[in-house]
């Protein structure tokens, strides 16, 4: 195993970080690193909004369902999906342009996706830990206010970076599901009561807790992650985010 | 700069392939670097299809608007975003799921497509080259019915791997926008016309055109990859994959 897939099979997520700055420096290490990510037609589909004020990522810790870790980050990163860079030019060198539609902003939400994992990576690789916030998708009204966004901008991930504490550092990494289950061969395989239980036991003995009770805690999960306040709002907000995109409906 | 960051900056894409098979167990280590990715509660929202059948990857080729060298490729894998593992697991456990909505697939797209990058990262460690192929998202049909796709699962990339051909090696990289233009602090910022003409330029200065014509270049760029007809299909076909999960259309 060399260095560079030694550091990604050992990167775990950090939420509690050292009271110590980022250095500019550093700073910069990371943000190149995404600019030189993979990106569709070399057209870079994304805008990175790099958060200082204290005030917005303290707004921010509240859209993003009430984590204030997220207002004591040293280095906030917001990696945005964006068409409307490319819709100004078109319109600006005469293209007459179609609205951005729905496979244009999946494409560019990969784009500034596969940007931010590349500053996963370089952060890590600098001493630092990072945390992605899915909840950005949240609340979408208070976002666009907050940082701003045009109507063809969605925020695809927001990465919060800083130097891991000690207790973070000494964290165990949590198991991942087995290579079996989540990768299938040539064709979409959908499990079995049987696969699904084993999936679950398999993690659990591999967690240490091989007498954990599979249906409590997958109906745990579904109520904290799945049927909660903040998943429904997540739901609501990108529905309005994408309605900007299609075209089908707003006739 | 550290080895790490030194190579997510020199990665380039690779579409042409030495006829050089990829060992198991260099797979192997590709594949375990997806699932070791940051994933959104540990809940690992994507299905990886490792895609051997000749005649698929034919298939494929064809549907991502026809580029031959997706059949050559040695290692194809479809990033699938995931709610149908999901899904079903909470009614195994009789949970009453609610379905799958707009946010939760946007942010299954986030973790598949994160675990994309971590295998593109691993692949280039190992001296392997990749390319996204972005058009996995179009001809849903064709696509659902190739790779055997339910309903609440989409393909958020497709990547395909191998050793580079030395024309490939000695391609030079395609600049990036500079720093100025894809950064912004604290709040997005649209580019006015003269900031849109002094990014252009700044890219073709260093890319070793600096008399390419701007106005030129963009509507060529529109016209190939904006106003093109896979880039329609692209969209409608994205649509109808979003169906699925935007239940204020389908009541």
């Amino acid at each position: 195993m060399n260095e560079v897939i030694k550091q990604l099979r050992e990167r775990k997520s950090c939420r509690i970080f050292e009271k110590k700055e980022v250095q500019f420096e550093i700073r910069n290490e990371i943000i190149k690193s995404a600019l030189e990510a993979p990106t569709a037609g070399a057209m870079m589909l994304y805008t990175i909004i790099d958060v200082t004020d204290t005030e917005k990522k303290k707004k921010l810790s509240v859209t993003c369902d009430n984590q204030p870790f997220i207002a004591d980050a040293p280095l906030v990163l917001v990696f945005l999906a964006d068409w409307q860079r490319w819709f100004d030019a078109f319109g600006y060198e005469g293209c007459e342009p179609r609205r951005p539609g729905t496979g244009d902003i999946l494409l560019a939400c990969a784009d500034a996706i596969v940007a931010a994992q590349n500053t996963v990576v370089a952060a890590n690789s600098l001493g630092l830990g990072s945390c992605y916030i899915g909840d950005i998708i949240e609340n979408c009204e208070d976002v666009r206010e907050i940082l701003g966004l045009p109507e063809y901008v969605i925020p695809a991930a927001m990465v919060v970076y800083g130097y891991p504490s000690e207790s973070q550092l000494r964290r165990k990494k949590p198991e991942r599901f087995s290579v079996e289950h989540i990768v299938h061969q040539n064709s979409y395989r959908r499990l079995s009561v049987d696969e699904h239980k084993s999936m679950q036991e398999d993690l659990n003995i591999r967690s240490g807790f091989p007498d954990k009770d599979i249906t409590e805690s997958v109906r745990a999960l579904c109520r904290r992650k799945y049927m909660s306040d903040f998943s429904l709002e997540m739901n609501r907000s990108a529905r309005v985010y994408l309605d900007s995109f299609d075209h089908s409906i707003k006739k």
